[in-house]
């Protein structure tokens, strides 16, 4: 029988506890420095042995996940190497890798450890929230250094997949760089936004206008959950702050065009960015690209409603949606997206017949 | 009988029509330089008078709206300005004021031209979907400049005020900044961003990973309607530079805090950050402070429907609505924004009862 050791059992933690019991009839064994989340990750059916320390957890595992915040992981990734024995393969779930590579070098015989990084959903944190299917389908980065056993990462590749996640092998370095670019810098720059904009209000006296979704898109995760992107940030720094130079640069490039009013290169500049979001967007649909339908509505209880439930009843699969509400917030757009041009007219003629204004952009 | 003439009837000039024929019992005449814009809009109604040159549709006007693409509005406010008599006031639509103002500043009498700037809605243009209720309680920036006529502003803004908005003056140039910051900077950062992004993908060799939708917020305006952006950032060039270099300062003090991992300073900004959104997205709701409720669901047709139905039924107005699909696009979170404490725990109960885990954050 598979031996798994957990350690830290909140929602990914939980999770792979669940998976691992299920889907691979493991034996699940779990630590976590709070003895109450360890009883209700019991209770939860999440692990079935609840240790009172690392190295009773680690005892006899194939596969060690420390699933602790980022900023505890390299202490207890050093840990569970020094506790386990020469044939179990540790393993995180932090979502930066290069910090956590180099301290684990330092560990004793840190060819059995590869870092991880599962893409999966944290909508709510805790045990309570954990779900047997949380990575089914979900990309789950696995970052082998030079000197990683092949035979441990052969078995950690087989275990995740069992799990229900894709394992996709990237060098540590590359997998930081690229979530510092399309997943920490949006947060940076949202709060740069944010602040910029408060600034320039105050000076002006002024309260926000009403100016459409732009600002509240661009915005909305500007400040989010202190704790835990204190910690993204500083695990990152050095990636991020390279990100942050890079899009400073194509800023300046920005303010240079426009202080020359040069309409052309501003033009190719702009026709640029819509492509490259198009490009991206829509490299991992199975549909076909995304379209957008613009839907002019009066914004009362109930028209959203309206609007996904008849979606719903055609068989339309809604990927993305925006409310924009006039300043009045009595009427104002849906933008929906879904996938490919046949489903977009199928959702166009349905919302049609609700009698809502409706056109299809980028057709 | 109040006249009033609107050059140019698109989506605000013919909602300008419309709103007034209906609400001032005005005399409308219309020009447009497409004959057939102007043969739609008089079917449409939001014209009673098509006229085949700027002079003939200003003849005898107590107010001339000017409705067309910004780029186009300096030389059309001037003709107008130069075609109509001493009574009339002379406005436009358009979302920067500064070049315009100094455009028109060489006009003759330029004291009866007073800009202007309605914050109404445009899902989608042309004079089939103007609206007589557009402006309903939309804010409409008013730019007075030092020489304008006093009898004539006042005159302007009641009119406005009886289509329904509610006239707000402001400085030409304060008014680009804030337009700057708040409107235009965020498309810029979409542009900057995503061209970032795929730079980054390109060079890893990868494509983008599902890291939920933080990057699909902060670039949904990224390379919006080109032919549009290109006339606004060029005609808010200075100001939009100066909001660029802003943020650039911003974003070099954040590049800083992290090299240095100054942990401390680093949160005080993230903190900062998330207190900025609060305090400037709250300021303009009635309900009281937003909340978001953090729904846990199964991403098929009819869920999101199920939900914005049961919320509507419960009289539960939707502010704000995001999609989170997990990577395997089967399951994932809905945000939704309520208006309020009161309402949010209303709201929480009500889509508890179908079944979904909710959690309300920020609260």
């Amino acid at each position: 029988m598979t031996r798994i050791a957990v350690l830290g059992v909140g929602l990914i933690g939980g999770s792979i506890g669940l998976a691992a019991r299920r889907r691979l009839g493991a034996e699940v064994a779990g630590f976590d420095p709070e003895p109450e989340a360890l009883d209700r990750a019991g209770e939860r059916g999440a692990v079935e042995r609840g240790c009172d320390s690392v190295g009773t957890a680690v005892e006899g595992a194939e596969v060690v996940f420390c699933a602790a915040p980022v900023g505890a992981l390299p202490a207890l990734a050093a840990e569970a190497l020094a506790a386990s024995g020469p044939e179990t393969a540790v393993t995180d779930v932090g979502s930066t890798k290069g910090d956590l590579a180099v301290a684990v070098a330092a560990a004793p015989q840190p060819e059995r450890f590869i870092g991880g990084h599962p893409l999966a959903g944290a909508e709510s944190s805790g045990v309570e929230n954990a779900r047997e299917d949380l990575f089914e389908g979900a990309r789950w980065y696995l970052t082998p250094g030079r000197r990683s056993s092949g035979i441990l990462y052969d078995r950690l590749q087989r275990t995740i997949a069992e799990l229900g996640a894709r394992p996709q092998a990237i060098e540590a370095e590359a997998h930081d760089r690229l979530m510092a670019t399309v997943s920490h810098l949006p947060h940076v720059l949202a709060n740069a936004l944010v602040s910029e904009a408060a600034e320039a209000l105050a000076r002006e006296s002024e309260r926000l206008p009403e100016v459409g979704p732009s600002f509240r898109d661009a915005t909305r995760t500007a400040g989010a959950n202190p704790a835990i992107w204190g910690d993204i940030f500083l695990a990152n720094a050095d990636a991020v702050a390279e990100a942050i130079d890079g899009v400073a640069a194509r800023l300046a490039d920005a303010a240079r065009l426009l202080r020359d009013r040069d309409a052309e290169r501003l033009a190719a500049w702009h026709g640029g960015a819509r492509e490259a979001r198009r490009r991206l967007l829509e490299s991992e649909l199975v549909g076909g690209p995304l379209r957008e339908l613009r839907i002019a509505v009066e914004n009362r209880p109930g028209t959203v409603a309206e609007i996904a439930l008849a979606l719903g009843r055609a068989g339309v699969n809604i990927e993305d949606m925006a409310l924009s509400p006039s300043s009045d917030m009595r009427s104002g757009a849906v933008s929906v997206w879904v996938a490919g041009a046949g489903e977009a007219e199928r959702a166009a003629a349905t919302v049609r017949e609700l009698g809502h204004a409706v056109s299809i952009e980028g057709a």
